[in-house]
């Protein structure tokens, strides 16, 4: 085994990085674990739980309805303020509130709206398939006259078919969206160009950050954007479901018009006026009455991410997959893996695809005997997230080593073939 | 003063309350305040602090990723079964999700795809203001081919107009939304009867239950109701934002088709298919990932309710008002107060408003000196809650002593007048 194969190897690029000293900041209970989900759900920060004790029995319990004077109310546009400044966006162009799928629905509606007699919708087969499905009903209620393109991909659900894409876009796109970061292979779209192939055609953009907010640097603002929307729960680490995200640019604001009304979006909303008027800027995104647990948890947890600076994040991140991705060429190609994901860094987020014909039961062996907790996804995809926050190049190396063990002791023949999903 | 305006009267009517003991199951931190908002947010159980601090710190700090298979991805439909129980539903009409303004899109949606024609949406002046918004937002997204008609109130605002509303509903009618309790006067309608009144001309319709579920017993099944909406942080005490529920009825299940497809609605959602077909079932109706911190805290609390049984919360709940209304009656009449609420116990939910000229001063006075948390309504409108599971007959009684000690010793007088709300 080379030197950079072993485990000292990792240890000391551990011993050099300098975001080391954030993994203390994460409630930590079982050290033997290796959680490579973060792509899926973060860990838990001291922070939030801090803060959540403190919401629950001050603000809740002692405060009671007083609490929504003092911190509740404005919640969803300060929290989006920060997160704003995680993925280059100015003041004043998003807000935190409900889920990835109702904020898509929201901005696509607008959208459309905004580009009437255009009758196509481009997206590719990479995409969340959530934001597609929410595609698909948007234009099935609004009496199915609009048609979704889906761009092809290459190399096996790898990267998209940039050519294909570009020819997609013509003057009958009202709108093309797609994953920043796909989920599959971790593919790492350009916002800037593909933003730009977009507006050359007048088509607007939404962009879906899931996957890269808190993980890659995004320039909303500077790549001109329209719209973008994104979870929390993943690389922000906001916790499981918490508060989703939005953001319109600040020029398109009084022209876009949410298909909800929500009383958070109104201009006076404690004027109980039988009339709806929207709030002026983002808020008149909001809808209802936000979950204040969740949302303020998720609050807490973003103050790491900003200490560290999405440069140092992303320094950290592009260094955890390279390390991966040279120990699977070295370790694990023998024992049949094959890289699911952009060689580029330039062209990856923060998780990196295996595929393995047995990755099924590869990752059941993982989770069950090895203390491993990777995430699978059909038909052959192994996906390891990598945190730059709390995630360390031996867990890394140590990760890689559990599955060649799985490997050499055959410990995954022991599982059923996977199960093939009825309905 | 007579005996029943005593302190030892409701002292000793605390005594011979069946359900005294529950006041324990909650968190309270200020024995002196006296706190009449839980129609607003109800207050903090113990067994919501408890839940919390088990979600976070072991399935979320400890089990990571894994906590989705124990209890969280389930979270929506088991929950929404406990609230059924609470609201006359059987299993399987309910699910607990988002906010109650994107349910009441989704069912409105939902409900005029199915009338297609009918150009008629039913409301009345008295429903949530919320509630308007979202059908305005609605109608407009179709493109205006729908008219809101909403039918008027009479005696300022205590009750609707019966015969207005069933003149309004006619065969053009797709939709009828009411409030169950309206939020102002806490006046209570007639489920039965006015859902009667729409299905002869084959109209839908969908009921808000944000102020009558945990404290009216309601029988969506029995009054064969078509959906329903609420939410659970009043009188179900889930907490600040807690995900709202929907309801539709079996037999709608199949052919009521929500405009947001959501990845949780999918039939078979880890098979990441890029198109969707629904879920059986009302989970079809579910968007997103759900807040889980703020969700399962909402669980515990739902709880006790289902200990209590609706009928002993019921019949608390009219002794309080009634008492209150007694009291008001007797101690504050004279100081200008004047009742806004039905004086029928059948006609009216769990709070009671009284209405004073000086209403927003004597309110600030309340908060700032008296230790008593009622809240204010635009005019003139003082409303107290009464939660049955833990307002005592005392806590009526020092309330209404503290109002009228602001008023005796003018203590409102020091606030500046109601400040007109403006644009």
């Amino acid at each position: 085994m080379d030197f950079q194969s072993s485990r000292s190897f990792a240890e000391n690029l551990d011993t050099r990085d300098p975001l080391a000293p954030f993994r203390a900041r994460f409630v930590i209970t079982d050290p033997g674990l290796i959680y490579l989900d973060g792509n899926s759900l973060g860990r838990l920060t001291h922070a939030s739980l801090e803060r959540l004790q403190l919401v629950v029995e001050h603000e809740w319990g002692r405060d009671l309805i007083r609490g929504w004077n003092e911190n509740w109310w404005e919640a969803p546009v300060r929290i989006g303020e920060k997160i704003a400044r995680l993925v280059g966006a100015a003041p004043g162009q998003m807000v935190a509130c409900d889920t990835v799928s109702v904020n898509l629905f929201k901005l696509a509606a607008a959208a459309l709206a905004l580009r009437p007699g255009r009758t196509h919708i481009v997206t590719d087969t990479l995409n969340f398939p959530s934001d597609l499905y929410i595609l698909q009903g948007l234009v099935h209620s609004l009496g199915d006259h609009h048609t979704i393109l889906r761009v092809g991909s290459r190399d096996g659900d790898v990267t998209p078919d940039l050519d294909e894409l570009a020819a997609a876009i013509d003057d009958s796109t009202a709108l093309l969206t797609l994953s920043h970061v796909t989920f599959k292979s971790g593919y790492l779209y350009e916002v800037a160009y593909v933003t730009e192939l977009a507006h050359r055609h007048d088509a607007l953009v939404i962009w879906d950050l899931s996957h890269s907010a808190g993980a890659v640097p995004v320039a909303l603002d500077a790549c001109n954007a329209d719209f973008a929307i994104g979870c929390t729960y993943k690389y922000l680490n906001g916790g499981p479901g918490a508060s989703a995200f939005l953001y319109v640019r600040k020029d398109l604001q009084e022209r876009a018009v949410s298909p909800i009304w929500g009383w958070w979006g109104q201009n006076v909303p404690f004027a109980f006026g039988l009339d709806y008027t929207p709030a002026t800027g983002v808020a008149r995104f909001l809808t209802g009455s936000q979950p204040i647990l969740s949302l303020l948890a998720m609050e807490a947890a973003l103050d790491p991410l900003l200490e560290a600076g999405m440069e140092s994040l992303r320094a950290k991140s592009i260094l955890l997959s390279a390390y991966l991705i040279y120990l699977t060429d070295t370790l694990l190609a023998p024992l049949g893996f094959r890289l699911g994901s952009p060689r580029l860094p330039e062209q990856r987020g923060s998780h990196i695809s295996l595929r393995h014909p047995e990755g099924y039961r590869i990752n059941r062996a993982l989770i069950e005997e090895m203390n491993v907790l990777p995430d699978f996804r059909e038909p052959d995809n192994l996906r390891l997230g990598l945190t730059p926050l709390y995630t360390t190049f031996y867990e890394v190396w140590e990760g890689v080593d559990r599955i060649r063990r799985v490997m050499a002791e055959k410990r995954y023949e022991k599982y059923p073939a996977q199960r093939l999903i009825v309905t």
